[in-house]
Formats: C-alpha cells, structure tokens, sequence
C-alpha cells in the first residue's frame, strides 16, 4: 500500500493572480497533480514534475472520482476551481462523489481553501450592492425544478433580499433569463439597481448598471452575474467614471 | 492643493495571514496611512513612516469620514476590514459617507479590494454547506426592524434556502438568536444540519455541527458564524474526525 494522499480542493477566486490567496499558491505548489477544468489549469504556471489533469466543464462528478482515485494511488491533488469552490463549484460535487463512492473514500485527507467569490469581486468592483442581507441564486434548471427557482426569486424579492444570480444563461434554454426578469419586475419597483457583471478581474471584464426596467436580461453571458438590489439600494453617481452601486448597512427606522 | 489621495477598501479575509490575497497585501504596503478596527490593524506588522489611526467597533461612520478626509489631504489610504468589506463591513459605510458627505467626496479616487468572507471560510471548513442557493442574513437589530429580520428568516426557510446567520449575539439584545431559532424551528426539519462556526482562521477557532433541534444556539457568541442547511444539506459521518456537512449541487428530481 501506498503512502496515504490528500486531496485540497483550492479556489483561485474569479480570475486575476492578484487574488490567489497565499495558502491556495501554496497548495498548488505542493501538489503531485492538479485536477480540474482546463481554463482554470492554464491561469497556472506549468512545474516540472507535477501531472496535470484537465477536464470539461460538464463532469464535475467524473472529475471528483478521478481526483479521489489519484489520492488512493497515494497522490496529493490540488482540485482547482474558479472563485470560491464552495459556491455553485466543485467542493460539493466531490462531497457527493465521497458519499456515493467507495466506503474508503469517507477517511481520506481532505480539506477545502477558500476563494474570492465571483459575487464579492463583482461587488468590490461596483461598491458595495451587497451591503444588506442577501442571497444567491443559480438560476441553471440542469438539477433542480424550474418551480422552485421561481419560488426563491419569489421569496427573495417579497422579502427584499438583494439578490444575485448565477449562471443566468444557458445555451439549453436561453429564455430562462427572460423569465426570471419578468418575475422579478412584477414584484420590485421598475427603479431597482441591477448590475451586470461580466468576467470580472479578466481582460475583458464589463460592467454594465441599469434599472430593473431598463436592463436588457439578453445581455447576460456564461461569465455574467447579476446583482438586483433590495428596495434600500443607491446608485451614486460621479462626474466622471463608473458611478457606485451600493445597500445602506440598515433600512431607514429612527437612527 | 496637495496631490489627489486615494482610498482603498481592503478586506483581510477571517483570520490568517494564509487568506490575505496578493492585492490586499500590495494595497496596505503602499498605503501612507492605515485606518481601522483595532483588532484588524493589530493583524498586520508594523511599516516605517506609514501612520495608523485606529478606531473602536461602532463607530463605523466616523472611521469612513475620516478616512474620507485624510483622502482630501492627499494620503493614500487602506481602510481595512476582517472578512470582506463588502459582507456586513465597511465598504457600504463608507459609500454611505460618500452619499451624505461633501459633494467632492464622490470624485475620490476609491476602489474596493475583495476578501474571503468569514461565511466561506467558515463553510471551507466543514466540507461544502454553501453547495447550492443560499442567503445571509444578519441577526442584528441596531439599523433594521425586528420585524423585517423575522420576514427573511421565514422566506429564507419556507423557500428552502441554506441559510447563514451574521452577528448572531448581542450583549444589548441576547435574546435574539433564541427568537431566531425558535422561527426556524417552526418551519424546518428538526434534523436539518445547522453548523456553529466560530472565530474561522484564528487560533481559538471552533466548530460545533447539530441539527436544528439539538443545537444550543446559546453557544454563538459575536465571533460565531451560523450555517443552518436547506431540505437537501447533508452530514457525512467519518471514521475519525469532524463529520462533512455539504448540500448537493442540485435538488433530486430525476438524473
């Protein structure tokens, strides 16, 4: 039997190596192999000696297997992942793959390194939208019912969460932004700040604000997220440049 | 007139050098003068000819103007912040500043540098809580209504989010993380999962996993994090070791 492995699932936060945290380098560097989607392994430097494992962006439960199977060969893997791999990511793919699999699979060494989230370098980038209570949302219908995406932008906007969405564009069924759009404008005031997020910290990052009413949900990509603020969220607008987006720390009661 | 200054929001992350990123560490390196929290200055080592104004834990508006007017004299400023200053932290004071404050505030040279948020740090630690819709809210009454926190503890339940918990203890109100529960008790499943994790990142960090019916949510203090899962958050036993806490990607509709 071999030397017992490990596995580190690592963020690389959403793009940029200005946020790669130390201990995400670190777990890298000392990797025996890296697992993951391929344009996340080409942000990283190639290091003699270490195996690299690249994998499509629609199996997430094979890639997990296959990361779990190079630990058992006694291997240390670093899975990488953009963003935060806890958050619509890798981390609970493998965690589903760990409770399905292999018995064995449940003692091996394992642990999780956080990353910047697509949702708060959007955020950083614009102010501060996500100041107040929020949530978050993948509006992919792949795993889940449609029904019940309705029924938690539902519950978002009756409740007056900000709320961001994931993965608002699907080339299996591009309306589903559209719809989404619809219900959320007939529960919130056509004045509600909305940022358009693309591919933030990357050379072509975008921004776009608008209103609720006025945005163009059409715009929205594969590396868009999306901001729709609460009742309380404040456009402040400058002379010159990107004017902030931002949720007052309260709603307004006597201060 | 003195050469423009600029502001720079810069998150540290939870705790742990290992979770300052790259950006944040060049930001606080150049900066002329750094302003915040003690604790979170404290975090940071000592820099020849660089100034530090530190300032107890609420008084947020007074740190963000005057952080506001060192920027008119011309220094370069980091504002610093534990976590992300975006997520319940100083980016939206100070934007809150900006709105009520001098008009020339506004054309301020200021940009927001992301942190890891205490939340995925917190979920990181425990497997892969966050693996689907979530929402966060803060328990705190200082600057909204009772009330209105009660509303989105109920939407978050009845629209089965994973819900995290901010700023769950207050010494003026101690009673509140009891109503909070007792609400969620009303409309989840006892056995839902609810993870405590406290002081993430630092050397007294603590995690504490129970289900909603037998956690004691007496145990939060004002450094603990509180993750309660959705209908679909699981626990993975171990043969040795903290058990896994993780929600699938999806909600099980057919394959």
């Amino acid at each position: 039997m071999s030397a017992p492995g490990r596995l580190r699932i690592v963020g690389l936060g959403p793009g940029g190596d200005a946020w790669i945290t130390p201990e995400a380098s670190h777990l890298i560097a000392n990797a025996t192999d890296l697992v993951g989607y391929a344009p996340y392994l080409e942000r990283l430097p190639p290091k003699q000696g270490q195996t690299r494992h690249q994998s499509g962006n629609r199996v997430e439960m094979e890639r997990a297997r296959h990361a779990l199977r190079l630990v058992e060969d006694g291997r240390h893997v670093a899975l990488v992942s953009g963003g935060d791999p806890g958050v619509f990511a890798m981390a609970a793919a493998v965690f589903e793959a760990i409770e399905e699999g292999e018995p064995g699979w449940r003692d091996i060494d394992i642990a999780v390194s956080p990353g910047i989230p697509a949702l708060q370098a959007a955020a950083a980038r614009i102010g501060a939208p996500l100041g107040h209570d929020f949530c978050a949302i993948s509006l992919s219908d792949n795993r889940k019912p449609w029904p019940l995406v309705e029924k938690r932008l539902a519950a978002a906007a009756n409740a007056d969460f900000v709320i961001a969405l994931y993965n608002p564009a699907s080339t299996a069924r591009p309306g589903r932004i559209h719809d989404a759009f619809a219900l959320l404008r007939s529960l919130k005031s056509a004045s509600t700040p909305v940022v358009f997020a693309r591919a933030v910290g990357r050379a072509d990052e975008h921004l776009y604000i608008e209103t609720l009413a006025g945005a163009n949900p059409g715009l929205a990509d594969m590396s868009t997220l999306i901001i729709v603020g609460s009742s309380e969220t404040r456009i402040v607008r400058r002379r010159s440049g990107t004017p902030f987006v931002y949720t007052p720390r309260g709603v307004m009661v006597e201060q």
